[in-house]
């Protein structure tokens, strides 16, 4: 067993149950022991409320009187102890026999009656390269014999994403245009991507600051981090292939990514850590990625899961299908190895700033986190329940991502949705 | 002779004098015709104020009552009409024989007395790759025979930089950090760059949104940028040339860039137009990236240069020594086809974004607009004219970049100066 980053407290047992009673359903995300904070509002003139999701509710935090502000930016930003003080508040009030239960049900609105947006303003967006099941299968298409690149095993690999396209689950976007060369063609096309894909992925958003020039140690790298949620980071994989040499995917990615609304704090997955464990083949990390802790609980257990809903689908009433599961726990790095990595070189993060994992995929070949793994580069179709068959996405389909912890003895707890929807490319 | 974009009027005279009599110098950067837009604060507790230079002073915007707020993203956000007429009125008040002299007189500080900031809050920052010369000399360190990747001329090639740890001129930062590979080594070492370089760009500045999935027409791309500054995207190399396959440079980059502090507006730029051309040996623009005012006028005849200041030259008095000399106008692609290109597939830049050009040099060997250009990767150092010698950055070394625009019959206007220093690894 390893131990806990964060120690356990009352706020983590199981036996707690609230006074809303949604929250206390075996199936929900969103039980007492989780307390997720995000933004909703009733419509488009309002400015962004800041609440924490109960079962099928939104706990409206400001009329609680907890705070007194809806600056989600300078909520994360809170010292830890704050952060687990205002958990805590939360938690008392909610749970069931508070004496606060008759004034705070006026602070309860159905999540279903409220728009749900960004939890916060995102700053810089970064996103890593952990899964090394996906590395190790994309990097095959191009290099069957050497698919992982020599830095890949000593270097946790990152990029720097677009922040102005990130939007909520429920995001809608066009297919993207853009240059493509087919293959064995000298000069490039121009059109509306035909493979395009979606990456299932996590996103850690960061909480504190810490200042241009000073790195964060491994030891402290988890305080910056306030919360995780999920991230969809659609690729169009033509455009990708065409343009990413020598500088890294550009246009073939910033044209939207959604995330769900639910930051679901470290706080709350404190029951879900799981060791960190390199291979002795494998190189060991060095010593400014590596520490006791780290090793004993740097990883998450978080189980994934992607869903397609095609318009047949929708159209027969159907949810969807379920066409991978894999879980975060495979990462090649560690929550911690990013930030202390991302800022030995003195890089600042800043509150609001997203870390994406990069594609989360498992060890098997149908634990795939994009279509690009599961098709074998879109060689092979997948073919679905209803017949329908798909190689990449077709205008109309729904990506929906859903994210959970479970354990023997612990509240299960989750990450509700991540569901974007693909357009047909605009007229010109 | 090329067409302007912007046609010009009354603020582009070169016979108009101020009187502000620094404003009249032969060798000020900012004269009337310039009025570049900037903020500046007092002191730290201070916020950010909005202020134009005119010769060696601000000029405070606000205290004019010409705006009624000092939010730069705001003032820059402006139709370009609403743009055009600010600068009118401010040259108005600011030319020899001006009724407002006299109640202006109060509202002009001397540059040397404030501190000069960002000129806005940095939103995406994207850098391009737009410096064939560049581009061609670097790739010629790696590949031979091939320099020039197949995309290179049909792709303005880009990628996302990091906006949390941009700084304006004055900026010192402590030498990063970072891992690299030793020639012939195969395990990565670790510890402070020893291959530290600076990068001369220019850094375009966006004004007006555009929404998610409306690409902007080339037509249209020069009314979403405000103006240009200069900027120095430092660089590891030796941390880049380990850490940026497959998904580009990341801590190479990211640890600092410094841009000027002045935003020279498009509209002050309008005499300096140049014709963009591709020889007929090189693949046309496509249709997105092609207009007939691009063609006429898209280029910028922007001179620019590169000077060291060593600790030795600064305790000797001097100011520094030349590195190297180029031209905008040497850039592969215009502002207007990154604009068209970013934007294309739908991705949305916002106000107090930058679009840097990459690296600008020059045809020449000499006219590099990095030392990894002018010392051939390191292998010849240059020599100084002091005696002193580098192949890349030392401590205590400061990098300033200037740039300016002259024409027969026009008035020469400039960019300030963009100045950055290297100070020592921190300890650890």
């Amino acid at each position: 067993m390893s131990a806990p980053v964060i120690a356990l407290d009352a706020t983590h047992d199981p036996a707690t149950q609230s006074w809303v009673e949604s929250a206390n359903a075996a199936d929900t995300d969103f039980p007492i022991q989780n307390l997720p904070f995000g933004r909703f509002r009733h419509n488009r003139l309002e400015p962004w409320q800041i609440g924490v999701a109960i079962g099928d509710r939104v706990l409206d935090l400001h009329a609680t009187g907890l705070i007194d502000h809806n600056d989600m930016a300078r909520l994360m930003a809170a010292p830890v102890a704050a952060r687990r003080a205002l958990r805590l508040a939360i938690w008392e009030g909610l749970r069931a026999g508070s004496s606060l239960q008759k004034v705070w049900s006026d602070a309860l609105l159905r999540q279903t009656e409220v728009e749900l947006g960004l939890p916060c303003e995102v700053g810089d967006y970064t996103d890593f390269y952990t899964g090394i099941h996906h590395a190790t299968t994309v990097g095959k298409l191009f290099r069957p014999d050497n698919p992982l690149l020599p830095n890949y095993k000593w270097v946790p690999i990152g990029y720097h994403g677009r922040a102005s396209s990130i939007g909520a689950s429920g995001q809608q976007f066009h297919r993207p245009r853009g240059q493509t060369l087919k293959p064995s063609a000298t000069v490039p096309d121009f059109g509306p991507t035909a493979r395009l894909d979606y990456e299932l992925e996590i996103a850690a958003w960061v909480g504190m600051d810490n200042a241009l020039g000073a790195p964060v140690s491994i030891a402290d790298a988890e305080d910056h981090l306030f919360g995780l949620t999920l991230l969809n980071d659609w690729s169009a994989r033509d455009v990708q292939a065409w343009e990413y040499q020598p500088l890294g995917p550009f246009l073939a990615k910033n044209f939207a990514s959604t995330v769900s609304p639910w930051l679901v704090t470290m706080e709350a997955l404190a029951p879900f850590r799981a060791a960190f464990t390199r291979s002795a083949d494998d190189p060991q990390p060095m010593a400014y990625l590596d520490s006791a802790n780290n090793r004993s609980a740097g990883a998450l257990d978080v189980q994934l899961e992607v869903w397609l809903q095609t318009p047949t689908m929708r159209e027969a009433g159907s949810a969807g299908e379920r066409l991978s599961q894999s879980n975060m726990r495979d990462a090649y790095w560690t929550l911690a190895q990013l930030v202390a990595h991302h800022t030995v070189n003195g890089c600042n993060l800043r509150g609001g700033d997203v870390l994406g994992t990069g594609t989360l995929s498992g060890p098997a070949p149908e634990q795939g986190g994009s279509l690009l793994e599961l098709t074998q580069g879109g060689k092979v179709a997948l073919t679905l329940a209803n017949g329908e068959t798909r190689t990449f996405l077709q205008d109309g389909d729904s990506i929906i991502l859903r994210g959970s912890c479970e354990r023997a003895g612990v509240r299960r707890i989750g990450f509700g949705e991540c569901r974007g929807t693909v357009l047909a490319a605009r007229s010109l």
